[in-house]
């Protein structure tokens, strides 16, 4: 049986976002894909590389939502703390991992393997491995953690190892009316719609030149009469004009 | 005096985000203002368009840094709930403002005010309100928490109003060396430095061909010798290759 709803947070591990050195590419991406999915991306943190603070923000969110995703700090260097972080938020152990170890010996050569790359290799004791095709080293999964990479190719290649193991929820469904009018003047219209349907999320958002209304929900058949009334309604408006729906 | 040391954190509000139908691009603004400015951005969270939610992420963050800043949902539309969750983070009262209120009548013109507009000119009763240039509904500042818009050039425009009551602290400056060596060749190494420079953030950074190794204090002479260090060190590894020091 599918869950009607099945929901995930992010939590970005990373002083290079939050000092401005580094844009985030990685939000959109799975914020998208998510949806797509039928998830629903419920919230987002973004935490220094402080093992306190990785801690915090994983034990708030971890029994909140059906899923975390976590990108960043599961390189080699010193200032890559997620693993051995995500291990203490479980009470868990940080262990060499064979299976890890010969990845990276494979991919590494036996002659080039160090200290650095063999850090890499230790996960959580219960943890199981996430394939990372684009450069080897392992992201990894512990109860409903998935630990990524934080650079944008390599985070995208874990999330469709990861993909396969989610468990998804009956898809929303979106559609996007988008009138020629600023939003305050539809906006009591909108709302008494909005308490009509309170199984559609409506969204309203500016653009130059016009608003973007949003209509979300996974009762396609409420979605569809609920746009239909919208864009019934707005004729009625006399100076409404709609550019789309779509 | 100037303090050492001044944090902030960012939310944002906004299911059009989590969605994934809107890119985020004020993150970035936002840290590399606050970075240049010498303000630690250290923690970021991205909550949905529900009363429960913004109150919770404001009452975790407002005592724990000097500054919030907050992005989102001060429109005139239902789903613009911003406004009255901040009054009650704060256990304020939702009023119409005056100073708003003429505001929004000087730049719509009596004819067009409307009840959702004049939605817009309701802020906490201790609010103070903050410039908007572009389309005239003002963002507000209670205590350490500014109220700001999620469209882009709004938010970018309020900022610059809110910058003017931000005491900051000393600037933190960074160094990047880039090396034509993967970082697990020199991380051994950069953590030892690290260890012998506490003062020092040092973080190492994967690109294509090379890593980025960024030094970040604000103590400048400390840096400066911590950067040197490393420099020598690289010349000393055989087959270190500095790109570049900058």
């Amino acid at each position: 049986m599918t869950k009607t709803t099945v929901t995930a947070a992010f939590v970005m591990i990373g002083d290079e976002i939050l000092s401005g050195r580094t844009t985030d590419k990685n939000l959109n991406f799975l914020a998208t894909n998510l949806t797509e999915m039928g998830i629903n991306l419920k919230e987002v943190r973004v935490v220094p590389d402080v093992e306190s603070e990785i801690i915090a923000a994983v034990n708030a969110v971890k029994n909140k939502f059906d899923y975390i995703f976590t990108s960043g700090g599961i390189g080699p260097t010193h200032d890559d703390i997620t693993s051995l972080s995500i291990a203490k938020a479980f009470g868990d152990e940080l262990v060499q991992n064979q299976e890890a170890t010969e990845i990276l010996i494979k991919y590494y050569g036996i002659e080039n393997i160090n200290e650095a790359r063999l850090k890499m290799a230790f996960v959580p004791k219960t943890a199981k491995l996430l394939d990372n095709p684009v450069s080897s080293a392992p992201g990894f999964r512990i109860a409903n953690v998935f630990v990524m990479a934080g650079v944008p190719k390599i985070f995208q290649a874990m999330f469709e190892a990861a993909k396969k193991e989610l468990e998804v929820g009956k898809k929303v469904k979106s559609k996007e009316i988008r009138i020629s009018l600023t939003e305050s003047i539809i906006a009591k219209d909108l709302e008494d719609l909005q308490n009509q349907y309170p199984e559609v999320s409506m969204g309203s958002y500016p653009f130059d030149g016009g608003t973007s209304l949003v209509f979300r929900s996974n009762d396609y058949e409420i979605l569809e009469k609920s746009v239909k009334e919208m864009a019934e309604l707005l004729e009625r408006i006399k100076s409404a004009s709609i550019i789309s729906v779509s």
